[in-house]
């Protein structure tokens, strides 16, 4: 999504949290190490600092939002692979921090995370204008609280007893995986004091990229052995958790993710691709749409039903 | 700690969490609606709610630090008691929010409770001035942080490899206690603009009174049967858990808390026992120093070696 350059900066900065918890706890410190040592794609915190330096922002203010965004994604998925949520075994192609730190240095690990994250997000806010600040904070609280990526984990955790349709799959899916594209987008944007009209269309992006992301996603989940993408699969499955393959069929799925795109396509172009405050966003939209044609090009597409 | 018309304020703040919650799913809410029903004592929301006021602040941004600061001290509880911390059956007088709710939600409603408290906290320090609002900021990173209060639980779960003797068991103490008390302290203190020297004395009490509690808190846990506190008893004995009376002795932890308390005491004449910015700190001084002669009038005392 960036350049070599600016995605070593990038990964430093997600990196950074390890030198300052040197002396912490052993299985605390071991559950850091894993978590910033294996930082995956880094695609949240690429996609805000591409916004952030689109607006001139300096280096050094966007890879700490850009690190914040990651590590809240990080730590949601610290706790999403724990034994009472998916009891994944493996993440990032390694085992999953609870498997070998231990449950509970888990959990702090990932609490350690979220704390230095919101540290990270107030050391910039507190130097822009009041208004910014409190906008800026209202949209974490919104994206990351009970009634966002919080509320959308519990629905899919509790899945089991909601009628598997279509609609019931896309609410669930919202519920879980837009909040932290929504928080990726918009809060990097509402800091550089974005027209208010732009905000509006990244907003409606948000929700375009995430569902596609989502049945993105549960196709990796059905049809994959885990090898391909690092992390247990089939956990949708063995949960009986929101899959939209599994619940309205892969001709569906791909024809819903085809709209889904289609739709982010004219956002991103509304935005202004050649715009360099949203070049970024060009490239992950060709990113996903390229992960499309990957997906139908696969022969074993039929076995997801 | 305060008066019923204060006292009340605050506990309407604590509940107010539910009330924008309303929406979210089942179990998530039954947490959240768990936490915020059985608030306990509210001492720290108390503390600091009489710091801020005894300093001239809007009973409003007063009851938002205040509740900030227990959400933070709530969240800590609901996890403390998950099977891979404590295992603890009973908090508050009630079943704990994961054996009814279950893990899952427990820790999703836990993340809602920190979530919360973050936004409470940045809706005040945003309107500070910038210096305030980034001093703010750092105690909390610094008493919640992976260098604070998840450091020192960790030590305590990792315990049992540590020399039980009574220098290891105020370290672990120390870091599992005193962050949080040092945030209700210190954070109010700095808000509001508190001259450096009475913030560098609160740093000196909170130290007392954390550890002060602790030991007061290892009584607690091991000759009360639990239907005194309203949770489960025993925790330390079983998961062999740092535990000052069980290391050292009971005479030798009395006569710590003593000397504790005493010095305690010394800092709150100094900064003002008269003076009303900090008349809220000489009661609580009041209130420990009447656990004390409680714990000293029970006959069942040895039972605790």
């Amino acid at each position: 999504l960036l350049d070599d350059a600016d995605r070593a900066e990038v990964r430093r900065g997600f990196a950074d949290l390890l030198r300052a918890e040197a002396a912490s706890e052993p299985h605390l410190r071991g559950v850091l190490r894993q978590a910033v040592g294996h930082p995956g794609s880094l695609v949240r915190a690429q996609l805000a600092f591409g916004i952030l330096l689109g607006h001139d922002w300096s280096r050094k203010s966007a890879v700490a939002v850009a690190t914040a965004i990651e590590y809240f994604h990080t730590a949601s998925l610290i706790f999403d692979d724990l034994p009472c949520m998916d009891d994944a075994a493996t993440r990032r192609g390694h085992a999953c921090p609870h498997r070998v730190h231990g449950e509970a240095a888990a959990v702090l690990g990932a609490l350690a995370l979220i704390n230095r994250a919101y540290e990270l997000l107030w050391s910039v806010l507190a130097a822009l204008p009041v208004r910014i600040g409190l906008e800026g904070s209202r949209i974490v609280a919104v994206c990351l609280g009970a009634g966002g990526i919080l509320d959308g984990q519990a629905r899919d955790l509790h899945f089991e007893g909601i009628t598997a349709d279509e609609a019931g799959v896309t609410a669930v899916a919202e519920g879980k995986t837009v909040p932290l594209v929504r928080l990726t987008l918009l809060l990097p944007a509402v800091m550089a004091d974005a027209a208010p009209a732009d905000v509006a269309k990244l907003d409606q992006l948000s929700r375009r990229w995430g569902l596609s992301y989502q049945i993105l996603d549960d196709f990796k989940d059905a049809w994959t052995t885990g090898a391909e993408t690092g992390k247990t699969a089939g956990m949708d499955r063995r949960h009986r958790r929101a899959n939209l393959p599994a619940a309205a069929g892969v001709t569906r799925a791909l024809s819903r993710l085809d709209s889904l795109l289609a739709e982010a396509r004219e956002i991103v172009s509304r935005l202004g691709a050649q715009d360099r405050r949203w070049s970024v966003l060009e490239r992950l939209q060709c990113i996903l749409e390229n992960e499309d044609r990957k997906i139908r090009s696969r022969p074993l597409l039929v076995t997801v039903q």
